[in-house]
């Protein structure tokens, strides 16, 4: 629910409906607008009796909200969310963005080698992995904290901004202090805990969609993360689960200019864990961002067949190249161009 | 199963593998290539014991054609599959290709109406069903065959190619007679007995893929209509079936570029019936052609308001020429720039 | 839309109402009750102005049925439909049925021996396809006309009835002939045309659930039978498509309570395509009696590993009469004892 | 990989391959039989050279274990199971177990009526939510410890053995103090974090199925509480996400017999969740039994129009009694009679 005021409506009048608000049981938060102060109702499980805020002095409408997810939503704010990173990347902007680099950091360097190959070719964010959600438990679980400092001397060096998962609370205490970006992924899109730890993060949040998530599930648990104070989240579709073998997963390009419409967040999708397959990510990555995707994650390593995990979705550094240039093109022709390490300060250090 | 010849195999030696392919109990196909003749095997449900035709006179080579499709696949044939249409348009061919028109015919003038806005705005063939497969027995079944001369008069008018959907061995009949290309619904996609007849058939086919159909039985879906000898078939990716319940069906963008690497025919996208809102029809066009399709199938009415059915879904005039002109620019990315109906004969007559 | 007409109401009372019915553009379909007189009005598409009706003499009540199916639906006809056969067996009576069988006719010897051995284990009904509907068409297709003589002399021997599948129009009328119940199969099951064949035919028909067909359209699809005149309609789940691979499809036991619930007609289930895997045969058949079925389908071989097709899920004959202990036991439990051969005719002839 | 030894193995033979597996890097669990040691190698993520371990003195032979998973495979452990609880309940074991009560614990009154209602018609467990995981952010998110105490009140009272959910870290440290089950949750089963957690638990672990999760997955997050060292794991289906709209989620009831066939584990299905309808609770509940379900959980709320969670669901105690008797009948039939509280001590104190 959402309370619009008046123009000309005195902070006196504002101090009551908050209070009539919170006597009722619920969170009024305001937000100041342009030429009005509106009031947004949260903590409600259900329609809310507007009658007791409606008749107040100074309140002009109430909007319902007819959407279980709030905060998330264009009705609760028509502009874009933008997320501006350390190096001059905004994520949700003007610009097209491209995070790429390794599924996991498994030597200084492989991830050196590898950060610089995607920075010549224009990325301005680095991924990769220090802790990794394995379905096995005897599979390869990443390098932890040493990975974080490895990630952490790529962008030293190459000035790219970091992105990294967080699995449970203590990896995303040591993702907040060592990334730029903190990554929710797709098993984790209901660990409710999680999500409201990272709405307490003092850093921006990307949040994957769930392997079988709809896109209301999805809003909800962004919902759980803007709930809690931190508006910077990005969501990044990366496939789901279907009927279909060939490919490990079916990106779903439909949810990209569904979410544009219902949510003012950044979307980006994942092609290398969208299709499980190499030759499948270019197409696939011109496809987001013809649909309208703010950017585009994609694993990159410096030798796939070495790699130990998600080898074979991996590009070569050659395929990226190629790719950043087809991306390049579509870019442009959306009126969102590519944004390139060129572009942005040469050399970036971390405020 | 592709036996190679020499390049200088004689055509005695040719006909002995022939003759052996036969004794063996299968179809032999020669196939003629530029410097050799390759002979296709059709016919074998299983692993064929090669040893026969290995040693004789002549023979080069003998591949083993792993996929259970053949002659569909890539391995057979390397070369696109292009489907010339008599007013200039080749589907499959060096231009990105846009079919239109309203989901079903109702009337002359909505139909005439609507062929000559979408002919307006570039598109080369028209869309309109004459025949409608209805979940409900109650709903609207189409005009029959006072739609399909509907179609005719619109081709007449306008130049436009016309493609419309048989729904059994009776309507094809009548749609083989009146359309350019006939259509073959996601409903029928294992109608084996319809297959076959539309294999027989002295016009090109375009066939959807299944609500729930893998690539797999796709593809061998379109091996029954070549198999009986008509290898003018283009497969059209329509949305397939999943959990998400806010759009109609979940257009799998990364069909368009598997197809691509599997198959030589040509693929298109229908986002009308894929996302089943009007809204997102632009996007996901613009995706699929940025994926690697050959052209787009789209619903387009003068008045969606009115529609007998399909309306959500249904483009405005006015949002079907601006759509076109976003493809024109992904289209020319992609190097196969936007066939229009400017671009070839003015009036097209039908040979 | 039911009109339900007062007890003293007149034939002429009646006849009125009929004939506003029909001015109206719609169909109307006397029901004789015990005590009433009820009117269907089938042929609309969407929703019907009661006025005209409600008013007449004798009309006591107008019922809005709100299920787009109508025929099919409980709200309809209150009592389960029965589908007696000549050998005594009735589906969806007081009794479970066992029909059971090769999954393709392939000899005469495959056919009789498998045919004596469900009959001696107790089984009152034999499947087996003279016609199958393959994915890829260099798969065997059947026997045809040969396989359906060969059904014949198994009845004659055996006294067991016969259920096998009609794949087309051609099939449909050589099926009717020589069958006592006409499958059509999950592919089939939006065959628009062959559906309305079937509902014009003299026989039962059974109507396998599509593979990833929703309840809603099932019934539809059953309605579509109903509405040509043909009432005696079993349902048939079969098991749909989902993301796990270790069985064939997932049978829906949740689809039968359901549909007993919304539809009158019987409904058995067939774990034998539904699971793919000859060991989940019995306890899925269990599961669907303890659920509600009115019966099972099985596949039963003389000697599941020389069969053309599905070989892996078919039952060794041993097996086969083991599962025919179990579903006795848990047939009596439900208050719904399985059906014998040795409780019926111990020779029926066909009418 | 299985290492098992000779019948007359020293123990120094013993430690001298559960020392070279150790130096391969893997680790060594001695498995005690009755005739003879096997030795279990665990930690290895892929093939494992098994000639050094097979020319060792003593050693007999060397199984390679196929599947992925292992401490959970029947190929590992062949006897099943079994879960003793403090009251006599035996879950595995070779009685039918029921668990019952509310969705979330609301209040006193609430928790200890159902509970009475759920003891007097026979369940021996008692289930209820204390903390719950939520889809929104702004829904009911239950008691917490307050619940875990009425809880264990009214385990004090009723003699019923307690199941409860834990959703994080900080609930699963409370539910061990208080309950006697410990359940994670469907949108928790790829917590790894959590799973390790519950591995060092000192108290049984129920683990439900994921969303969309296969079995293979579902194996191995159970694998992870095996490796952790709690082999007292039962698992739970409750239902898998699909296209059909009618039910809440799809009971998977073919879990069932695979999972009996794959793993040694206890497995009991949840038809209030999976269903999301009371009316289909009994019916899916019976088909679970006659599937080979060692148990089942089941929603009962004194009023269920009046449950803050999951009313639809939810059975009146009425119709709880009448299921009880239902499934006394099918799991006699099954040879694994149900247990009721009259078989156990009638007033069960904790240990």
């Amino acid at each position: 629910m959402l309370v619009v005021m008046q123009q000309d409506a005195s902070s006196e009048q504002i101090q009551r409906v908050v209070g009539v608000i919170e006597e009722m049981g619920y969170q009024a938060r305001p937000i100041p607008g342009e030429q009005r102060m509106a009031i947004g109702v949260v903590g409600n499980d259900g329609p809310v009796d507007t009658s007791r805020v409606e008749g107040l002095p100074g309140v002009q409408e109430v909007i319902s909200v007819s959407a279980p997810y709030k905060l998330v939503s264009r009705e609760w704010r028509k502009q874009d969310t933008t997320i501006p990173l350390f190096n001059g990347t905004v994520i949700g902007g003007p610009n097209t963005v491209v995070m790429a680099g390794p599924c996991g950091v498994e030597s200084e360097a492989q991830l050196l080698e590898t950060a610089e190959a995607v920075a010549k070719a224009g990325a301005t964010v680095l991924r990769g992995g220090a802790y990794k959600p394995r379905t096995s438990p005897y599979s390869y679980q990443g390098m932890g904290v040493e990975g974080l400092k490895l990630l952490a001397k790529a962008r030293e060096r190459f000035g790219l901004a970091v992105i990294t998962e967080a699995i449970d609370l203590e990896s995303l205490d040591a993702v907040e202090e060592y990334a730029d970006i903190i990554q929710i992924g797709a098993r984790n899109m209901q660990n409710f805990s999680l999500l409201r730890r990272a709405g307490k993060a003092r850093k921006p949040v990307m949040l994957k969609r769930g392997l079988s998530a709809t896109l209301k599930e999805w809003l909800l648990a962004a919902e759980y993360i803007l709930a809690e104070g931190n508006e910077q989240v990005i969501l990044c579709e990366r496939g789901v689960r279907s009927f279909e073998t060939y490919t490990r997963n079916m990106v779903d390009i439909n949810a990209i200019p569904v979410i544009k419409q219902l949510s003012h967040l950044p979307i980006v999708a994942d092609p290398s864990h969208g299709t499980g397959r190499r030759e499948l990510v270019s197409p696939i990555a011109r496809a987001a961002v013809a649909a309208g995707a703010d950017g585009i994650m994609v694993e990159v390593h410096r030798d796939p067949t070495q790699a130990k995990s998600d080898g074979p979705q991996s590009l070569y550094p050659e395929q990226f190249r190629t790719m950043m240039g087809e991306l390049e093109r579509i870019s442009a022709v959306m009126g969102k161009p590519l944004l390139t390490g060129s572009a942005i300060a040469p050399k970036g250090n971390r405020p």
